[in-house]
C-alpha cells in the first residue's frame, strides 16, 4: 500500500456479536484493506473497528459496512451509557502515510455524499472537514443524540452538511470526518488523591490554559490506590508525549507526588514514540526516514 | 512480505560507478526485495548494500548480485583502506519481521552453498553460522587479507566451510553468516580531550569489561572541537540504547563532561527506539504490538 489512510467507525451495536461480525466482514479479504482491530463494549453497546488501507479501496469498505449497519441497527430500540445519534455514529478518516490532512477531509466528503446519496442518511461533516467552526467538535454536534436528533435538524443552523434535514427512521444521523491520529495516554501517580490528578489535568489541558493538543482529566484507579491523569493526545506532531509526559512530572511535585509510570491504550503511530525516544536520547540530525520499517513501508 | 530477511552484502568496489550499479540492479525490479540503500565509498574502495525481501526472493537476488561481482570485480587489482578478502566480502543475514536467527543461519547455509558451487567460491561461515567459535569473528576469519588468503584457507583450521580450499583467483573468498541488525550509534562528548572518550569507550564496551552487546571506542571531531564515544550496538534487545547512553553521561560526570547528543548512523529498527522511548516514559504494560505500523506490517 503507497499511501495509507486510517478510519476508525464507531457503531452503536456492542451487545449483538453476529452483526458485529457482520458489519466487520466488510473488512474482510478486501485487496488493500487491512482490519486492524475491532471490539464491542457491552455497557456502551457500541462496536469500534480500526482498519487502514489504500484511500479508494478504503473508501468501498466503509461504505458497505455503513450500507450493513443501517440494515442491521435500529436505533429506536438502541440502549447504552454512551452518547450515540446514529447507527454508525462517527466516522473518521486520519491520515497515515504518504497522506495528506486535505485528502483526508476530501476522502471523508465523498464517503458522506455516497452514503447521504445511497442510503438517504443525514450526515454533519466534523473536526478537520466540518463546515463551521462550531461544528468541529462531535460532542456539540452529538448533542440531543438520537432522541433528539428529529428535531435538531430542522434548526437552520444544524441543516446536515449533506443528505435530507430529515432523521432515518431507523438509523438517526451520522458525523464523518477527518483528524489527526488520537493517541490515549495515561500518567498514573503514586497518591490516591484524586484533587491532584484533576489538579495536573486542568494545568496540561488546552480548555483551561494547558497545551494546545491535549485533553485530560483525573481518573482514580481503585484497585491500585492511586489516580491517573487520562489525556488524549489529539495531534502529537504539535504536542509531543514527552512534553506532556515532563510537565506533569514537575507539576506533580509541587504536591510531594511522583509520577510512577505511564500507558499507552490501544494503538500509537511509531512516530509519536520515536519522537520521544529522540529527545530523551537527544538524538542529532535524526531523520525518521533512518527507521528501517519506514523505509521497509515506503 | 509476510516474512522479512535483510541482507547488508559488502563488494570490493567504491569507485567504479557502473560496475556498483550493475551489482546493485539484482536488487532492483524483484518481486518481495526491496532495495534500501547502497553507497560506495571511495577510499575504502568498497559497496555497501542495504536490501530486504522475503527469504526465497532475497535469497535468489543475493546470488545474482554476488554472481555479478565475481564476474566484474578483480581482487588482484584491488586496493583500498578497508581491509578486504574477496569481491563480496562478506553478506550477513539478519532477521527482521516474522523470521528467526535460525532462519537466517539456515538462510546464509544455502547461500554459502549455492554460491561455492556455482562459482567455484570458498565461503566461511561466520557469527551464528559459524562452524567454530574461533571463526565468529569476521576479523579473525579475514585476517591475513585477499593478498593471505591463499596460503590461509590450505591451513587446517582454516578449510571454508563451503567450496575447495584454494582461492578464487580473482574473487578471493567471502564469509558469509547471520547476525542481529547493528545499529551504529554515537555518543557526543562537551570536551576536546579524545582520552576521556577513549576512557569511557573501554568502560563500555564488552571486551575491556562492560555490556555484554558493545563495541565502543574514542573518536575525535575536530570541527565541533568535542570528542565522541562511537559505539556499535551489535544486539540492541539485550543491551538497550538508553542504558548505554545513561552509562555514558554517568561516566563522563567524574570528568566533569556533559553529553550533549548523540546520533544513530544508518538504519535502525524502530524497536530499538521505542524500547528506549518505554524505558523514559515509564510505560507500563506496553507492547510492540501496540504500534500502528507494526500492526500494518503484520
Amino acid at each position: 500500500m503507497d499511501k495509507i489512510m486510517e478510519c476508525v467507525p464507531n457503531f452503536s451495536e456492542g451487545r449483538n456479536k453476529e452483526k458485529i461480525e457482520k458489519i466487520t466482514d466488510s473488512f474482510r479479504g478486501k485487496n488493500n484493506v487491512k482490519l486492524l482491530n475491532y471490539s464491542g463494549d457491552e455497557d456502551h453497546n457500541r462496536s469500534v473497528i480500526t482498519v487502514v488501507g489504500e484511500p479508494e479501496s478504503l473508501k468501498a469498505a466503509v461504505i458497505e459496512a455503513i450500507g450493513k449497519a443501517i440494515e442491521l441497527i435500529d436505533m429506536t430500540q438502541h440502549h447504552g451509557q454512551h452518547p450515540r445519534m446514529g447507527a454508525v455514529d462517527v466516522v473518521p478518516f486520519i491520515p497515515i502515510k504518504n497522506a495528506t490532512m486535505d485528502e483526508a477531509v476530501a476522502l471523508s466528503k465523498e464517503v458522506a455524499q455516497e452514503v447521504s446519496e445511497r442510503f438517504g442518511l443525514p450526515v454533519f461533516l466534523y473536526e478537520k472537514s466540518a463546515s463551521a467552526p462550531y461544528r468541529e467538535n462531535l460532542a456539540a454536534v452529538r448533542k440531543g443524540e438520537f432522541e433528539g436528533m428529529a428535531e435538531k435538524i430542522t434548526l437552520p443552523e444544524w441543516i446536515p452538511d449533506f443528505g435530507p434535514a430529515k432523521c432515518h427512521p431507523t438509523a438517526g444521523v451520522v458525523a464523518i470526518g477527518a483528524r489527526m491520529p488520537l493517541v490515549a495516554y495515561n500518567i498514573n501517580l503514586d497518591t490516591d488523591k484524586l484533587d491532584v490528578a484533576q489538579d495536573i489535568a486542568r494545568k496540561i489541558r488546552h480548555v483551561s490554559g494547558g497545551y494546545r493538543f491535549v485533553k485530560a482529566m483525573g481518573v482514580e484507579l481503585i484497585d491500585r490506590k492511586q489516580v491517573q491523569v487520562s489525556i488524549n493526545m489529539t495531534d502529537f506532531t504539535r504536542t509531543a508525549l514527552y512534553r506532556v509526559f515532563e510537565t506533569v512530572r514537575f507539576e506533580a511535585r509541587r504536591y510531594g507526588v511522583n509520577v510512577v509510570g505511564s500507558e499507552i491504550v490501544g494503538l500509537v503511530p511509531m512516530e509519536a514514540l520515536i519522537d520521544s525516544a529522540a529527545y530523551y536520547l537527544g538524538l542529532e540530525n535524526f531523520s525518521i526516514d533512518q527507521v528501517l520499517e519506514a523505509r521497509i513501508m515506503e
